[in-house]
Formats: C-alpha cells, structure tokens, sequence
C-alpha cells in the first residue's frame, strides 16, 4: 500500500480513488500507517475537502473495517441520529413512542464527550440499566419490545475508532466529510437501513452556521443515496436547549414527563416531527400526517411511556422510574437563580450552557471522567420571555455549594436579557431528502 | 503550551505568533508534541503557507533548537548552498579558490538523500579523506586554510532534524517556507553570517517551475534581512547536469580538472560567479568584477588547485589525488552509450540523469545504503549538441556489466534528439538581493 502517494494527491486536491480510500480506512483500523501519516492525511481532507463519492467511499470502507451488523428485527431497522445538543432527549421520547407504533428502533450509541452526557449516560441513571448487552440480547430486544439503547460496540468502525481519536488531537474535527463518514459509518455498520438525521443549528450546534449545517445535512443524505440506504435529514434550532431540563437524570425525567402527557413544548414538538420521519423512513406509513397522528395517539393512550417501561425492563432496568421519576438519583444541592434586571430573553449561549452542565458533573471532560447523573440545571425561561428582577431563569441541581455559586455566576452570564425582542430562527428549519431541500417554517 | 491551539490557528490560515512558532520548534526539538500533532501543522502549513514573518521566525527558532556556532575564524564566515542538482560540485572548485583569495569558507553539509551523493560523500572518496571533525579542529582549518567542508552535527537545529524526517513521510516537503527554514536554520546555527544561495531552475530542480525557485530564493533572501544575516541567491539552471561529471569521484576529479585550468565550461562558470558573490558577501570586495578577476587569476596561477590540497591535506585525506585523479575510486566497467540516430539534443531529463546515478550506487534511496565512490557516468553532449548515430552520449561507470545496460537504456531515454532546435534557459538567469532581482541573461 502506497499511502504517502494518497496523501500526496490529496495535498494537491485531487480526489481519492476508491481504492486509496479503502488503504486509508484499512491502515487506520489496523494500524498499518503510523499515526503521523494518519494525521497529515486527515488535514489534507480538512483543508481541501472531499467531494461526494469520496465521502461515501470513506464512510463505507470505515463501516466495513470492522463487523456490520444485518440483524433480524423483524422489520426495517431505523436509527435517529442527533449532531449533538443541549437539552436534547429526543431519543428517550420517540424511541418508544415509534416502537409502539410499529418501528423498530436500533439504537447504538455513543458516550458523551463534550458538554453533556449521550444517550447511554442518561439512561445509565436509571437504577440497573444495562447499556452493555450481547448483541444478541440486544437484537432480540428490538424484535420483542420494538426498541432497545446500547452503547456502541468497540468492534464496530475500528477506523472511525482511530481516526477519531486522531482528529480531537489534530484540530481536523470540523471537517464536514469526516463528521459525516464518522456518523454514518457507525449506523451504517451497526444495522440501521434507514436514518433519521436531527443536525442542529444555531448557537449550540457543531456547525457554526446555518449553510455548514446544511451542508452537513446534505453530504449525509447523498452519502445515503451513495450506500443504498434512506437518510433523512431534520434542521432543528439550538439557539436555546431543546429541553427545559438539562443533565442526566434531568433529562430521563423530563423524557418521561413528555411521554406521560405532563409537559409539552419543543423537545415533545421536535421529538414528534423526527419520529414521524423514522415511522416513513422505515416503510411503517408512507404519510407524515399519519405517522403524527399515531405518535400522538400513542403518547395520549400512554402507549409510549408504557413501551418505555417494557424497554427499561428488558435491559435490567427499574421500570417504575416511569411512573415515579423520584426513584432516579437526585443532587443535594438545588438552587434557583434569578434576573437580575427586567428584560427580554433575547439570547442563550446554548453552547456555554452545555460547559457548565459539564462543570456541574454532568459531561465529561476527558473520556476517563466519571459522569455525576443528579447534577445539571433546569430552565425557567425560554426566548422571548419578558422578566422582571427576581424572576427564575433556571434552578440549579449541584454536587456541592461551591458548584452551584459557580454555575448560577455562569448561568446569568449565558443569558441575554435586553429591552428588545429578536427575531427567533425556526424551531424546525427544513427537512432534506435525496429529493431536495423543504422549508419547513 | 497549547500546540493544539496553534493547529487550528494555522488551519484557519491565520499567521502563528513568534511565540506559538517557538512552541513548535522547540517542542519538535525536545519531543514535547507527539508525531501525528507535528505532522497535522506540517501539512496545515504546507497547505496555508507562512508570511515572510513566520518563516523567518521559524528559521531562527529551528537555529536556536540547538548549539548556535559562533566561529572565530578571522573573518566573515562564509558559505554557499545548493538546492540541489546534477553533476553540480561548485563547491569544491569555489571553496579553495575563494579560500585562496581571503574568503573564510565554513561549509557543514549535509549528506545526500536522493538521487545523487552530497559534497560530504563526494570527498569522501579521496582516500583518508576525514568530514567529521572536532568542532575546534574544523574552525581551526578555515582560520588557518581559508576553507573547510564537513558533515553536519547532530547537535545543530535537531527541530529541522526531526521536522525533515517527518516531512519526508508526510508529503510535506514541498512547502516553500518549511523548504527555506530547514536551509537557511542548519546554515544560521553553523555560524554562516554570509550566504550565497544556488537556487536551480529546469528539469533537474526542486522547484517544478521558474516562478517556483523565484519564490524560494525569495523566501530565503527575505529570511536573511529579518535575521540579520547577509543571504545572496542566484539562480542557475538545471536543464542539464552542470558539469559534465556525475557521480562521487567522477565529480571530485572534474572540480580538480576545473581547478587545474584542463576543463572549463559550465560548472567553471557558475562556480566562479558563485565565488565572485561569495567574495562580496563576506566584504573581502565590493566589486563583482574585482572578485571575479581575483578569483580568474587564482585559478591560473594555481592557486585554487593548491588550496584544496591544503585543505584536503588538513582534512585528513591524500592531497596528491589534486596532482593524479588516478587515485580516486574507478569503477571497473567503463561503456560508452551513443546515439542510434541524428538529430540535437534539444532536452534532458535532469532528474532522471540522477537517478540513472543513483541507480547505479552513486547516491542513496535510503539514509542506510552505503554509496560506491566510483561509479556514475561522464555526459559527452551538452543542450544544443548536433549528433549522427554512433556519436558517444556519455561513458559509464558502472561496478557490474548488468549496471552498465540498464544505465545505458536509461540514459538514451533520458536524453531528448529532435529534428529542431529548443531556445535553452540561460545559464545563469538571476541574482536576487534584499535590493530586488536582476535579470543576468
């Protein structure tokens, strides 16, 4: 294998052919490239992109650099995928729901490193919860119970494994084709055949603008139409949480509050929309309409709680933090911090917010951190809303006094309160198919 | 220190601090940053570039990584550097002659890698012959002789040392501001306070184009103003090798013939206006047409020839190889390739000449093959010559009958007959000055 000759056309902008894509993915996974020619072929992709076969080809070859999965679930197995936001538990609120509209939701996920704790985090602050399964555990689950949640096997994606681990130390992380062929080469590897993609936008979104997001939206969904397989994606805001509760435990509750018809709001809105999206994707209803009617029939029956229990169940878990969120670990410290003037909320640092979950306990800085899953925060307001001194913005849920006196200095400086009230962005901007790009709002 | 930081920096093209480049100097030096974090930067200024600042700045950071020399040797130490070429042994017909006429020639050089053998390996093949010296004891020589040509230390720039290597597996040779910081680095920590820089142009050059070397030579002249150091580039072509000699001792006896006043040509030419300049550069004259009467009449006299032997003789070596080249390595089959039809030589492929060398065991593919002193090959055309079949294009030095075929087929290939004849490049095109280019030709 001729690496260097790979990297030299990639230096000079040509595109790689599809067999020097499979040696790149091939010597990441096995380690047949030392890490110092990984590196400067990754900022050579970084800095002079790759064009759509490229993408495709590296995310297929890093999904075929280790096992994939086809597994029998009964019907066709749908993922959701989430670029990544901050009050964000979409997936405990549609998982079930779809699932107890007919889906089959195959969930592998990742942890969090970041800001916040991912999926399995959260929903290893369920007393018992088993996150590692054999993966015929796991599969049987999904047949059974219509959804299951796992951690991501280290088997799949070797090269995503190395690369990845490459690119956080090389600064090629914000790279669109390596974010992409990163994401799908996982789902891909892991079983999904169609995908619903939730890529953020706004102030708390991997993407710093709106056209990188929906640039990364459509190298995703071509990346699909490439491999043979239904991509969908969703724009959605994060210019504030999606959630009003931020950090583990937080966010398991107010999944199941969502679930349990207790709360409304953006994250049931968006969590609806995706789940509507997975049902089409995987050939249950052809029709958006109808797929939301039976979403919402499902959550007002209580169907979808009830299917939450049942797969909280089946990976070990105490099925009663359903019905009594008091069972889930609770903080020592909580705390509520309030405006300091009268104003509009007319900005959150969604990503700050996310920081300060993290330096609460609830994400990880480095990946040997353990995760606290009380701590994090609750929001009081939303944009637009008017204050007046002493009114909530958020309450605190803390490890220590310390830890909450730094997050409520934090929290005030996070928020924006002015006298006017801005434009907000759509709360879901677009959806984008192999057929085109559709506005939403 | 924060070497990620400075990745993204360059990344997003903006120009590094002086202190980030010193971070990354001494942190190459001193093995503070991991390979894959050096070759990302490679690579991201490979891709970007540097301003003249930030090349200068990283040549007297990559200077200072180790021991900076700082010689006293009666005068202004000298040197001269050669971006590389074919059949080019300036050096050793300039040295002694500018030695003999006042200059303070202090010359480390480094080994060859590629496709012929360095000066070093070249003297190397006079018996006794000694290029690693005691630090006092090479001084000691250009004090006293005029003129001195050793290896280079270890202990100079070890950031260029451990950079080079990685540029070389990385693909990142090719950058112009890590090209000229790598040169000039080595020359300013082996105490040069003069420079003459031999920048090829043509077939046989580092640069692929014109405007390629222009850009070098100019980046190197910039570097020198901003240290403080007087640097000179002239830039010559590389359309055909210089002298008609290619190969360790093939070349050391075409440097004696020159210096004997037997041969004059190209190389003669070249050498002594590189002289002439490094006459200037060091303040022994101020006036091209003095130094290059000065330099003329030591070669007549024989002063120059006298002068390598004096140095020869204090390196260690045999001098009376200066009286009788005989004594040099020769190779045991000697063949001569002519031409098999009419026509002009109307190109060479310089680059290829090389290799043709190199392939014969004249230079090294890798840092560990041991160079054989005898053998290469004598060009019997120049650009421009008229042939009829049967005409000699060049004798063979060759250690087995095998090598001798395969170099023959290679160098009728590589020399270029055609019904018309090509406009040639001028010799010497060039000199570039902090005052700006002139035009020579």
């Amino acid at each position: 294998m001729d690496f260097l000759s790979a990297i030299t056309d990639k230096k000079l902008g040509k595109p790689l052919t599809t067999q020097q894509i499979q040696d790149f993915a091939t010597a990441a996974a096995q380690g047949l490239a030392p890490d110092y020619q990984l590196a400067a072929m990754l900022m050579a992709i970084r800095l002079n992109g790759m064009d759509a076969r490229e993408t495709a080809d590296l995310t297929m070859a890093m999904a075929r650099s280790g096992e994939m999965l086809e597994p029998d679930v009964g019907g066709v197995p749908v993922d959701k995928h989430s670029t990544g936001g901050v009050g964000d538990t979409t997936t405990l609120v549609l998982a079930p729901l779809v699932a107890s509209c007919g889906g089959k939701v195959l969930k592998m996920s990742g942890r969090g490193l970041g800001h916040t704790g991912g999926t399995i985090d959260k929903l290893e602050s369920i007393p018992g919860m088993r996150v590692s399964l054999p993966k015929e555990t796991f599969v049987d689950i999904v047949r059974r119970v219509g959804c299951a949640v796992v951690g991501q096997s280290a088997e799949l994606a070797p090269a995503d494994k190395r690369l990845y681990a490459l690119r956080d130390v090389t600064s090629t992380v914000d790279s669109v084709p390596l974010i992409a062929a990163s994401i799908l080469s996982k789902k891909f590897a892991s079983g999904a055949r169609a995908l619903v993609l939730d890529v953020k936008y706004g102030s708390g979104a991997i993407m710093d603008t709106l056209e990188g997001s929906i640039d990364l939206a459509w190298t995703m969904v071509n990346i699909g139409t490439h491999a043979g397989r239904k991509v969908t994606a969703v724009l959605t805001s994060m210019d504030e949480p999606l959630g009003t509760h931020v950090g583990n435990a937080l966010e398991v509750k107010e999944a199941i509050d969502v679930l349990a018809g207790r709360v409304g709001g953006d994250l049931k809105r968006v969590s609806l929309y995706l789940g509507a999206q997975m049902l089409c994707a995987s050939g249950v209803t052809g029709d958006m309409a109808d797929a939301e009617a039976r979403l919402t029939s499902a959550l007002e029956s209580g169907a979808g709680l009830a299917k939450l229990a049942e797969m909280i169940s089946a990976q070990g878990g105490d099925p009663r933090v359903t019905e009594d969120p008091s069972l889930l670990p609770a903080a020592p410290v909580v705390r509520t911090v309030t405006a300091q003037r009268t104003g509009v909320v007319s900005r959150m640092d969604t990503m700050r917010l996310g920081y300060i979950a993290q330096s609460l306990g609830a994400g990880r800085r480095t990946k040997d951190d353990v995760i606290d899953p009380a701590v994090g925060f609750v929001m009081r307001v939303r944009l637009g809303d008017a204050l007046r001194p002493g009114d909530a913005l958020a309450e605190i849920h803390a490890r220590t006094e310390a830890d909450a006196d730094r997050a409520a200095q934090d929290l005030r400086e996070a928020i924006t309160l002015s006298d006017a009230l801005r434009d907000q962005e759509p709360l879901i901007y677009a959806v984008i198919t192999p057929d085109g790009i559709r506005r939403l709002q």
